[in-house]
């Protein structure tokens, strides 16, 4: 099942269950949680023993597009997690899983605008697969690790490359959070519709032409590593995402390097999940 | 005024004014807003504007203290922002602001348990003056930046050094975020009355010893410094958390190194805001 999120007629935040590019909000056939998370706590088979929408239910594809998630708990994000990115970053092969961070103001949804700073002229693009935990998660085992994830969505991680790095205590944070640098949809699809997480195909395309190209086959730290490797840390909640890493092929290792300019749209494509574009513009 | 959050008897979370050892909450006498975020950005002459408690509204101070911001939106770090804490870690005087964050999991109360975890030998304390975001601030200049604070709480930086650094990717988050490694308050004090946050007495106190002992006005980088700087990249919203920086005096400096253990106790004492204790347990 896919679920998605958007601003209906009455600029009302809603959530939907997507199909075949049409959508129906679960509060017109259902009684909807009283929280969102709760959506992702209770899972598939929550969504699967609801009444099914009758014929006259449906509506168009929304216009107004929201991130799947609203206000998650965490944005965890994973670095030089694709062999072959790491070693065109000039970077090891980590032996651990680099994680980092994105903050809530920098969500949003397909086809929203990404603000290109005034402060940068070095503005990224890394397209990602992006986890969304289910049931709470710590110190879970790499065994245990798929129960706790809901389903999986695009992810853009926009990375001002002279903010993440070269500044005073190499903390790359403030680089990935500006205002719009997380691009996140347009659905979730819930994990029991895809077969194996281990091998999709993972692509950024910049203005149409093809710029990453790999598969999550290429990870170094896979997803249920990344799990339970995170609950040993922290506990992991409903709702919150994991940007798993991006492949080879961003901007700044291209001779001569590419930086998003306005106009630059952006469209992450993973195999199974779908498509997120983005527009670029000058803030 | 004075403002924490706390546990009623009936286990809901509930926002009080805090007076002289004593506390009335919010909903008993005044219509508490409909989002605790709603008191930030409303700000300190709502709160003046609000009915006097009645005498017999007044109860003894909370047993079970809660962080005084429920879910805040970030929390925000400065790291190295003393002069003496960057020299005692053998780090450069940063140029402009280091910034690293923490998790809403890592957050505590007063009173509430720090877990040291297994895997982790190196838990080192910090304490500091922590800003609580009133108005949402994007682009704000230096000038402006006090008119976005709501008020100041104290904070422990808690850290555990073996995760913060000599890891893959040099990233600090995993190390600071721990669960239970952000205590906050016991109170928040409204801005108006703190005359001047610019040189404020911030200490901690290890069973008892004083370890850190220094005052704002060693700041690198001060408050309304941060604040603007920040809001050029991210919108800062109420509720938002700056923790400040820590002083001189951490752990892992020392000779030998002292890290925290079992049933050690830390108390973050700052001039004027107050003083917030928590023991430590093996996980």
């Amino acid at each position: 099942m896919r679920i998605c999120r958007f601003l209906d007629s009455e600029n009302q935040a809603q959530y939907a269950i997507y199909e075949s590019d049409r959508i129906c909000p679960i509060s017109s056939f259902a009684e909807p949680p009283a929280s969102s998370k709760d959506i992702f706590e209770r899972g598939s088979s929550w969504l699967a023993s609801l009444p099914k929408p009758q014929p006259e239910q449906w509506q168009t594809a929304p216009e107004r597009w929201l991130p799947p998630v609203a206000d998650p708990g965490k944005i965890l994000c994973i670095g030089l997690n694709y062999r072959d990115h790491a070693i065109e970053t000039g970077s090891e092969i980590p032996t651990e899983p680099v994680v980092f961070c994105k903050f809530n103001t920098a969500l949003i949804g397909h086809g929203a605008t990404i603000r290109l700073p005034n402060i940068s002229s070095k503005v990224d693009y890394e397209a990602e697969l992006v986890v969304v935990i289910g049931k709470m998660a710590k110190h879970v085992s790499v065994e245990q690790a798929a129960d706790h994830v809901f389903g999986y969505t695009c992810g853009h991680d926009v990375s001002a490359r002279d903010w993440q790095k070269g500044r005073p205590g190499g903390q790359w944070l403030l680089g990935k959070t500006f205002d719009t640098f997380a691009p996140l949809g347009p659905c979730i699809v819930t994990a029991d519709e895809i077969s194996d997480a281990t091998n999709l195909r993972v692509r950024m395309h910049l203005n149409g032409d093809t710029v990453q190209d790999s598969t999550t086959a290429q990870l170094i730290f896979p997803i249920a590593e990344l799990i339970s490797h995170l609950s040993q840390i922290m506990t992991l909640l409903p709702g919150d995402l994991i940007f798993t890493g991006t492949p080879p092929g961003v901007g700044a290792a291209r001779k001569p390097p590419v930086f998003l300019k306005p106009g630059d749209e952006c469209t992450v494509e993973i195999e199974g999940i779908g498509k997120l574009t983005n527009r670029c513009e000058a803030e």
